[in-house]
């Protein structure tokens, strides 16, 4: 751990300070406090490192996501209990697309000391509230006083067979394009909630409360039959061009195939928009979009929770990403940059 | 990844600053096209996450540092490449400190809009030469614009043998405590950088370019007689209280044996202060302070470069941290947090 500014420790404020109550340690010690028991966690958090512990034959998997207060969230329109259950979820999203079970998190908060005490125990709970839903203990991370804006980093390390890991990069020509899960809706939440129109209760949920749908990963990386996957984080076109990409293939969707959430159609159409657009550049869905190389249908949960499935498009030689239009028509597409808010 | 903010990408004003010249894919790809070849790493930036084997018998090691400007730097006394180098080197040395070998680094930037590319360049070539010298590859991370101060966060993750790891809560009374480094040189060397004293280049460079005992921590973990390892980021005192904590012993240091740099004897001296006050609460040192369960002498690296190493006392069975002053008197300690700057 890297030392703490002392006088950030102790501003020159009379004002009581979340981080100055608590202090770092004692946040950290009401992590540990809470932490339950996990076989393969041999040191948890209080130690220079956590000791993980992984399955023969598996593989690591990492990944690590930035999230900055004005620039992902705003905490005068979502709570700190939702900010920490969604710091958590887009990252286990990340291990979804690979098909990972996960190990652990790492969790890492920049707090401006005027941050009160109460926010950081609600965003606490629900970081370890989504911790435990996914399964993913926090084994460790780091917590310093910011100038600034709020900053958190969550690293996500999970495990998976090594032959079954999923990625980017091995969608083939022929193979059926499904996605996972809604596009679209967070988008339209966002804007709702932008705009101060009420309704829109799944939208708004979507944005503030994405869930990752890890059980459906891991059963995507079981069923022997997924050649490609991502989470679709940055928009379906703009998740499809990585797949494109890695793999070296091109995607043709279908436009009459597209998956258009209720509340997504209403929003459009009270906004004047293209509901298309919020079905192809949306953004913060995390949906999963992947490729099966046989034609049957997309794996179902054995637990009847899978998520909604439809098979969009397909792989193709192209290299390029296409939509086939409701009347035939064939259209080169492009991912367009998603506005946050 | 969670999509960026697309009014930071294209901010309002004219100037062109590094994040927009570059872009997060940019900054990414040229980090992935310097990246060389691991064998342990299956899958590096470019997927949802990155995927890296261990060794079998080995387990996994993680462990990550926040580091804020003007927290834990300032541009104005730091250069971009000596903050790209020390944000590696802190994470790295928490790994010497478990006896691991680092495995990758995920790098998480959160960087205003109006930082220019050549600091943002510079910052990447300072984290890759670092992650170089360690054979830690970068393997992943997040980058985006922030509107407060920069914000770096690195997850270090290594592995080592699972019956070789060092803990800090493994010591045991009579195991004798050593130290490897330089304690109180990097606290000096920040108050001369303060002071605009000239002079004092070690200091500063224990400052600004700290060095992880990246192989003597490895050293020590194949010996098989360490018994307790820490690293001493936060002071000597301080760290010797978690290994006091985790071990439930007690430490006696020796004041007569502790090592004291000559900048440090001299720049106490200079300003008035005890030297001892230095070498017990100094900070940022990343020296590593360990136990060793025989009363043979702490093992040398065949490599030529051992770090100095001195035996600084014992492990007790107190509970208490005390210092043996030289007149022989016996006094309890306590740390005491350290001004950062």
């Amino acid at each position: 751990m890297v030392p703490r500014n002392e006088r950030d420790k102790q501003p020159m404020t009379s004002r009581k300070s979340g981080l100055t109550v608590l202090g770092e340690f004692g946040l950290i010690a009401s992590i540990e406090r809470r932490a339950g028991q996990h076989t393969h966690v041999r040191l948890g958090i209080g130690d220079d490192a956590a000791a993980l512990t992984l399955d023969p034959g598996h593989e690591l998997l990492a990944t690590a996501d930035l999230l900055v207060q004005d620039v992902h969230f705003r905490t005068q329109t979502a709570t700190a209990h939702q900010i920490g259950r969604k710091s958590v979820a887009v990252n286990i999203s990340d291990l979804a697309a690979m098909g990972a079970k996960p190990l652990g998190l790492l969790a890492s908060l920049a707090i401006p000391s005027a941050t009160p005490l109460k926010w950081i125990e609600q965003f606490r709970d629900g970081l370890l509230e989504a911790a435990a839903v996914y399964g993913a203990p926090l084994v460790g991370g780091d917590t310093t006083s910011s100038p600034g804006p709020i900053v958190i980093n969550i690293t996500a390390l999970g495990s998976a067979l090594a032959t079954q890991t999923l990625t980017r990069g091995g969608a083939r020509p022929g193979d059926a394009l499904w996605l996972a899960g809604n596009v679209g809706l967070a988008r339209a939440g966002l804007e709702a909630l932008e705009a101060g129109v009420r309704g829109f209760s799944a939208s708004k949920s979507a944005h503030k409360e994405p869930q990752a749908l890890l059980k459906y990963g891991m059963a995507l990386a079981a069923c022997g039959r997924c050649s490609a996957c991502i989470d679709v984080s940055d928009g379906l076109l703009g998740d499809l061009a990585h797949i494109v990409a890695r793999s070296r293939v091109g995607v043709e969707l279908d436009e009459a195939s597209l998956p258009i959430h209720p509340e997504v159609r209403r929003w459009a159409k009270r906004i004047g928009a293209d509901v298309i657009d919020y079905v192809l550049n949306g953004g913060e869905d995390y949906a999963l979009a992947f490729a099966l190389h046989d034609t049957r249908k997309a794996p179902l949960l054995s637990t009847g929770d899978t998520p909604a499935l439809v098979r969009i498009g397909r792989v193709t030689d192209t290299g390029a990403l296409t939509l086939r239009r409701a009347d035939g028509c064939l259209e080169n597409v492009q991912p367009r940059g998603f506005v946050h808010f």
